[in-house]
């Protein structure tokens, strides 16, 4: 788009010929050939970054890096023809992002994915469809409507007549795709909401009246949302912007497999039914823990849930494509029983960054939170806005529906199956290591664990209540330096948290966290990483009275 | 990925070996070209249907869509090959989407877009970091700070010192990125809805308490939104979502120029003042509205909104991007005394789906809606995630910072130029031929207009309501058959929409809306659109007595 002035070349000139050529489909080979060949920057010029850094090295430190990107004003003339901007991504950007394709880096849930992914997001960028409404959308809703169903099915394998009746049914709804896990996580808590305090004589419903009225109408005082305390801290995001009150969240204890303790959970909520002044709002069972990776027992929850009559949410967003495995969907039994599911396509569907999902069991639950406009999503029509926490939206069903189609559940199925395996070799090589102490083993495919040299491990078993604490604190000094140093060096990334140990009173640790998703991340890999950490501890710390 | 059986081509298995191909970045030549091709594929076979195409037609009407797209069960093994997948979804998706990149194409906020946006979106998609931490982005959270300092700065003109002290500032919050337009409002509604029920002695705040006890500690039963009726959906659902209520919302009448009553304005909130069970959470300004492209008087309403000590939100999702024409950014004065600020980066910026921002003048006023997590996001980390509704985030900001680049905002200034100079031509266009009446005059590119046959329209003048009623009802008809022929035949497409005509007791009118922001959408094309309804018209209605 820039006029090329060959006298001046430093001096670029935004002018309308060259502005136009830019929204022009090129017709002849040179222009078609140029275009090619800057995908070919973008697709192979980040190849030598990706295959060689974690990146989230200190070689140049984040308060360096802040000084070069603090001019404010917008240049009026374009600084930089499309070639430049490529390469400066190349060059300047991709060297100090993180290499989070890269199999050392198994800190977080964002990971590697296939290279067609890219492809596909592209597809989706060259068609740029607006999922709000059929009249920007057309077919991509029809098949948006489609790849839900199939969704809703892997979740909830509900009858052939079910779906026969369902899958383009323009007035139910089988679930809605959102920017994230948290907005997915908000969505199933408003329609839940909805639903409890809906329109009945007199009150026109909470949506419409708002809380205050509706917890009159209702003669209520505060409603509650029930999880356990490894909860994402979406959980109390959500109620706070839905003027619950993110106080309101009541954390239940785990048991020791840091699964919510039963008996906890039926404790609390057979005590806030006898105060008739609080609801609840939903219980809600974790299907991968982000700290831990465990899944909380879920039929036995739905059954509670059932014989309370609560909203019963499952916050799938890291386990529920687990389900797509034969051999493994037995650990999310009970999922099927939810009322609500959080699941997200950038986590373990191996998309692009993002792609929240929430399914509902009831097609008609969605009707709680309808919302229409004069010159768009009218009543009746099919538009996918009608209940959707987002208004427009990028067709990313279309990458999602694609992939399913190259990589088949089997695909997906052998990936998860490889973290869930290699999560579980890479704990017996942590229990085979004396320096390491395996904290919470893999579930599906997350541990933690820590560095806790023998002697103190020793003494931690024999001593008393302050002595361990002092102990802790000094094994949480050693782990976050530890993992500081890691990350500083640059090769390998594992994260890390802290855990409550022990169920009351328990001791704050710092532990470090694995999240295998990687299909290259080989337990070799993992090995290193622990060589890695060794080395570290032994040349930093062995000096130390341990 | 795919395993290739020469012998029984038609059976794809999902295997290992080929699956972690998939994950590798391509060493030689031949792999290298192969994917190249993909692109090839990508970029130019949606060339066909890209140039002849608005798409919306009803050769294959949805329904008889809906009947083809209702297998609901996901494949075990894989389907197709990713050749395969591009080539259906060139062939036999792309052309039952709409071609919303047609000139022709004017009924949307939806339109043409540079082709290097979709390389810049490639290469977002290709490094796919994660913005809510910089564990998972560094030096692209930088950049995002950056670039949000360069809008905000656009939008509010502080001073380089001010910019200086806050562009890369860990604590301090300029504005947020979100999925779109609509959870950018529940974002700015949500800040100053904390900011207004904040923490004071004996109460922790609305978003830990929730809203009963919010209201309860402020002593009031109601909380209100004061906005003109011609405010987008959105402003709604954000007070549904935030427990406000929607009923709360109070709609002002617009003056004759589809802005809003500055009197009515003053008279509703003076009327509330006085009561003091009732608070005001915000005044909405509109800076471009979704039906008419219009402004409000900001800089009146900032004055108001200051005297009254009301957080004052501008939605800019549509005209936002007007500041950057030195010629018409007058239009928006007094958006720089907005508390907050909604602007797309779908709409005006021409960014592929989807870009929603929110802007604060103040930048503590993000600071009500902190969340931290053990893992991520640690108090006094510079995680992007500490203070925004969604979790995880694309890095969209790399494409907007590298197309302000690549554009210069005289390049932005151009097009937008082009829209509402030509929106005014095209008025006039209108204003030229009998049988159309123009509505809707455009201040900004968006303007709406209806057929109205000159024996009607002078009827209109002169006769009683009742009678206009009437004849307003048989308008109505005629333009929404006129609009769906059109659209059917798929040639072009304006949207309709229904506006209320008169201050009081106002009819309901059915009106044709353009928006003109594709730069290949010349007058001359206008005049084709307005030639097809003429012929629809006459083909149809000349028979009936008009």
């Amino acid at each position: 788009m820039l006029k090329d002035i060959k006298s001046n070349p430093k001096k670029l000139v935004a002018d309308w010929q060259s502005l136009m050529r830019t929204f022009i489909r090129p017709e002849d080979d040179a222009a078609r050939s140029t275009l090619l060949k800057y995908m070919e920057q973008i697709l192979f010029g980040l190849h030598e970054f990706l295959r060689t850094k974690v990146g989230f090295t200190e070689e140049q430190p984040l308060k360096e890096l802040g000084y070069r990107f603090t001019d404010t004003c917008l240049n009026e003339n374009p600084e930089k023809k499309l070639a430049d901007v490529i390469t400066d991504l190349i060059e300047d950007i991709a060297p100090y992002a993180v290499n989070v394709a890269s199999p050392y880096f198994v800190g977080h849930m964002t990971s590697a994915i296939p290279f067609f992914m890219v492809h596909l997001k592209t597809i989706v960028a060259a068609l740029n469809q607006n999922v709000v409404k059929l009249e920007t959308s057309k077919v991509v809703s029809v098949v948006e409507k489609q790849l839900q169903a199939k969704i809703h099915r892997l979740i909830f394998q509900k009858s052939e007549d079910f779906y026969r009746e369902h899958v383009q049914n323009a007035e139910t709804t089988l679930g809605t795709f959102i920017e994230d896990g948290t907005l997915a996580n908000v969505t199933a808590l408003w329609v839940a909401r909805n639903k409890l305090l809906s329109p009945k004589p007199g009150f026109g419903g909470v949506e419409a009246e708002g809380i205050h009225a509706a917890y009159k109408a209702y003669d209520i005082d505060r409603l509650i949302v029930i999880v356990s305390a490894l909860h994402h801290y979406s959980i109390k995001k959500a109620c706070g912007v839905l003027g619950i009150g993110n106080e309101n969240v009541i954390a239940v204890d785990m048991d020791d497999n840091n699964r919510i303790d039963m008996e906890a959970l039926e404790k609390v909520i057979s005590q806030i039914r006898e105060n008739n002044r609080t609801g609840i709002l939903a219980v809600i069972g974790i299907a991968g823990a982000t700290e831990t990776g465990t899944v909380d027992p879920l039929k036995q929850m739905a059954m509670v849930c059932s014989r309370y009559r609560v909203h019963f949410h499952v916050d799938a967003a890291w386990g529920g494509p687990t389900l797509m495995s034969a051999k493994y969907r037995h650990i999310l039994d009970g999922i099927e029983l939810a009322d609500s599911v959080t699941i997200d396509g950038h986590k373990q569907f191996y998309m692009p960054m993002t792609c929240g999902m929430v399914y509902f069991r009831d097609p008609t639950h969605m009707d709680s939170v309808r919302y229409h406009s004069n010159y768009v999503i009218r009543p009746g029509s099919a538009d996918l806005g009608i209940k959707s926490l987002a208004g427009s939206r990028e067709a990313v069903s279309l990458v999602l529906d694609s992939a399913l189609k190259i990589m088949g559940t089997q695909g997906y199925a052998l990936l998860i199956e490889h973290g869930i395996e290699t999560a579980h070799e890479f704990a017996d090589e942590i229990r085979s290591r004396k320096l390491f102490q395996l904290v919470t083993p893999p579930e599906l495919n997350i541990l933690t664990y820590r560095i806790c040299p023998e002697p103190m491990a020793e003494k931690l078993v024999r001593t008393k209540v302050e002595e361990r604490y002092e102990i802790n604190e000094r094994l949480n000094h050693i782990n976050m330096s530890v993992q500081r140093m890691q990350r500083e060096a640059g090769k390998s990334f594992v994260s890390r948290t802290t855990l409550t140990k022990g169920r009351r009173n328990g001791e704050k640790i710092i532990v470090l966290r694995s999240v295998i998703m990687n299909p290259m991340t080989t337990i070799e890999i993992l090995r290193q990483i622990l060589d890695e950490q060794e080395d570290i501890f032994f040349s930093s710390f062995r000096s130390l009275d341990i």
